[in-house]
């Protein structure tokens, strides 16, 4: 079994308004049980999430970003987004912006993106991979971000083996892999921080089947063994 | 930039003492700059790290196995391994065993069993890619696992972006990828769970170059966001 992934090159600094599902289309060779790996400051720039401060302090729009603030250390943040994913700043980041003084949100409904995506593919260029849409998270006890879906379309985003046996027929305990996440992360090794490569095709996976959501990811408070 | 993924696959059931090294190279056609992923399970099989029980309860071999207990719930251990890893039941697993009563532990030291890999490859194969031993691991506040590195050699397991500009000029705030993690989680998705496979070829990622530590990617204590 051998996966490719590849970068879609060449796409020009992206803008509110741009029709990214064309502009994909038009520099990769796409194909039915592809998955497209689009990076979230793509979408939130072609949605209009980048925004001006205005005056605000950043604090106080990560504030306003979150649902609830998990951890908090002088300049800190560890939050909960509106959509349940917890990670640095709600999300809110300052890189990648047109200049000092804008800022970048989360899309709104990441999953929703993926699916416009998703569809825009389908009904104009005939093809309809699975679409993750892919962001940078910390994680607690390890250094480094590592890539992770916060929207999917397409897909489930997590394979359930529970249930399966191994090679020699013994059950597996409670094996559900996180396919979604790391998809996410293996497009981020083609897509770097700084280049300008807003997306990544796999291809040769088989995607968990089903319509699935990002926030089938987010451990519900009650099972959370970690925090 | 393309990146491939390729599963090593043939390769017998393993036991204590196999060249696994060997057994690689004669399935797989290696390059240097390479980077091989190799399944903790597959490590702790040839260096005899299942262990019969013998009468001993799981809990206590992992309370063994483990520095310090971060949570602890019911039956389920989140535990700092003696490596510096915090993982669910400090890294003890039952499934993948040769049956009922047999344990697996991780390795001792997996940054040596790299090591030792890459060393094996380099003197009687003639080539030397960068390893990763990797394991399957819970997350904060996100369901499913994802397989993260618990051993590298011939290569660094972070990429620190601090200081770059991103495509507009703007300097990177603190970025730092955990390119290890990312690696080891896209070598999942062609190793799987049940199928024997234990170890994948990722070609075409320009590896952090040097010699680094999985440890690397322990985060201190006292830089710790999440906790």
């Amino acid at each position: 079994m051998t996966l490719t992934i590849s970068a879609v090159e060449g796409l020009p600094e992206l803008r509110e308004g741009d029709d990214l599902a064309r502009m994909i289309a038009e520099r990769a060779d796409l194909l039915d049980g592809d998955v497209l790996v689009v990076a979230q400051k793509a979408i939130s720039k072609i949605e209009g999430r980048i925004v001006r401060l205005d005056g605000r302090k950043k604090v106080d729009v990560i504030l306003g970003e979150a649902k609830s603030v998990v951890r908090r250390r002088n300049d800190l943040i560890i939050a909960e987004t509106k959509h349940g994913f917890v990670c640095a700043s709600a999300g809110v980041d300052n890189s990648n912006t047109p200049g000092d003084g804008w800022i970048v949100l989360l899309p709104e409904d990441p999953d929703a993106s993926a699916a416009r995506i998703r569809s825009a593919l389908a009904e104009r260029f005939g093809v309809a991979p699975a679409v993750i849409v892919s962001d940078s998270f910390g994680r607690a006890w390890r250094q480094g971000t590592t890539d992770v879906a916060i929207g999917v379309a397409g897909m489930r985003p997590l394979l359930d083996l529970r249930g399966t046996r191994d090679a020699r027929g013994y059950e597996l305990a409670s094996t559900v892999i996180a396919v979604a996440d790391e998809l996410a992360g293996a497009a981020e090794l083609v897509m770097g921080k700084a280049d300008g490569i807003p997306a990544a095709i796999v291809r040769g996976f088989a995607v968990p089947e089903g319509e699935g959501s990002a926030r089938d990811v987010v451990m519900p408070p009650e099972r959370d063994r970690f925090p």
